[in-house]
């Protein structure tokens, strides 16, 4: 298999799905793994290592083993926490466990800004030096690749979108605060707003499916085939998100804004509305050039994008001794 | 006067200020000189080499010129726009002309972008490796350091913070867009508040003062000593920024954003409820070991800010070197 094989680890709330990832960004090996609901954070980790052990006992050699995960990574200490959808999670020192296990290079990052620096390594990001990926499914989340490198903060939580204020005491949200882009413009922001009108009454277009199959893809489909309701749903995600964007785009001069996650499938229909909103609050001078373009790695993205923190790191030193030598 | 000296050039829409600063940010010499509102731009940037000319003719050597301007100035080119004020430097490529004149190292860039390189070296950002930079004045400007050195972007705009969307089809701005943050938190806003509401007659905490005489400062001295009016001014435009910066924070995971231009001036009252605001919207992760501080470089920033732009690319290359050997 060569020599630079990496692990990705993509942690998710109900599953985790584990590969081997060359560095051409391909997979080798994937199998997905049940997150169990325990509260001791080493019987969660074991569940996810076991593709890794039975890869190492058969002597694949890799390079590291990078991990992401829905919450915030302290980048110092690699403990995880506001990660709410797996709580026995919180506060566990995993990545010293795993780098104790297989004496190898560990990193963990949240699972937006690993799909930053996989798009950056192998996606839509690779001709872009300063963008920002956005993720938008059921919540919204972000990572940032400025100055061709990815930028992490303080502590290593920068790209956290999804609870910027968009309304001034506006809708309530999953974090307790009121008000945050998440209730305008996920995909689960969208779905309610149908269910809502339903429920209501005034929404008859969704007559012909079952309540429980109503999804943002259906509304999107509904969207373009005209229906006036699911055109204002998406309109009115993607007028909040957009002029967001837009003040995002003043205040770091991008070159490109990626969107993935869910959301992302749905093609240009939803990009141009997202462009033409950024573009009207947003100086002429810094939309002109700016490129919004959909996310490459799909299905795969949290995969790659987490052996990608390790690529991203050895990129980096890389690139420093060639800037001197 | 040893080796280590440069030019620092600070230009403003009625008066440019220009001096010689050391390596240690002390200025040597000062001259302050009018800016012609000629159309013609080199018998405008003339009229600010003179000090330099007459310096240069003294045998003073110079490590370099750094110049700051209110607009946006193209990090390949040199070449400044959006400079409402002085629309004879609009375009101009005045960067190539002073060094062809001097033959020496010459940069120019946002005045706020060069506030927050000089307090990066020299001032309240010292300690600090991200921060924003945050100047309240007549409008709203801003600058990043992120990583430890100046963050431009694509086109060298970033920063651009003034004209930011706080409320969807909100009050009009000088941009030509509505809702950007300028006129709900500059200084011209606070004031304008205040004028308004005498003119309307429901203010009459102002009778005892001459109308031309209303300023920022003045509106600060009424609202510490417990003029409610002048309270709810500044309370308005401190809530307005405050949670902006909230939302910055949780993008950028900053360590610090320092408040410069005249309102800084205004002290602890201010930077308080700046604080609150900011807390108010921002994860608690990500505020609680934040610093919102004062800038130090106050009357001299802006010639400090300008020098600095040459110290700032000699450390970068320095750093660059130190990080490999």
């Amino acid at each position: 298999m060569g020599d630079n094989i990496f692990v990705g680890i993509d942690i998710g709330g109900t599953t985790a799905k584990i590969g081997l990832v060359n560095d051409k960004g391909k997979i080798l090996e994937k199998e997905v793994v049940h997150t169990l609901s325990s509260r001791d954070w080493r019987e969660i980790i074991d569940e996810f290592l076991k593709p890794v052990d039975k890869w190492f006992g058969k002597n694949v050699k890799f390079k590291g083993i990078g991990i992401g995960a829905p919450g915030f990574i302290n980048k110092k200490s690699g403990i995880l926490f506001n990660c709410e959808n797996i709580p026995g999670l919180i506060n566990a020192p995993f990545v010293d466990y795993i780098k104790d296990r297989y004496k190898l290079p560990v990193m963990a990052d949240n699972d937006a800004t690993c799909a930053a620096i996989g798009e950056h390594i192998f996606g839509a990001g690779k001709d872009f030096t300063d963008f920002l990926m956005v993720t938008v499914g059921t919540g919204i989340g972000g990572g940032l690749i400025l100055n061709d490198k990815v930028y992490r903060g303080m502590d290593g939580y920068a790209g956290e979108l999804g609870h910027i204020i968009v309304v001034a005491e506006g809708r309530e949200c999953t974090c307790g605060n009121k008000g945050c882009i998440e209730p305008y413009a996920s995909a689960t922001s969208i779905v309610k707003r149908i269910r809502d009108g339903i429920k209501k009454g005034y929404i008859k277009s969704y007559n012909d499916v079952d309540s429980k199959s109503i999804d943002a893809k259906l509304v999107f489909e509904k969207a373009i085939a005209g229906d006036l309701h699911s055109i204002d749903a998406i309109e009115s995600a993607a007028r909040y998100l957009g002029r967001l964007l837009g003040g995002i785009v003043n205040l770091l001069n991008l070159q490109a804004i990626i969107i993935g996650g869910g959301i992302a499938a749905s093609g240009d229909y939803y990009i141009e509305k997202i462009k033409f909103y950024c573009s009207q609050v947003a100086w002429y001078s810094f939309t002109k050039d700016l490129k919004i373009v959909p996310a490459k790695l799909l299905n795969d993205a949290g995969i790659i994008g987490a052996a990608s923190l390790i690529l991203e790191e050895e990129k980096e030193k890389n690139i420093l001794k060639r800037s001197v030598l």
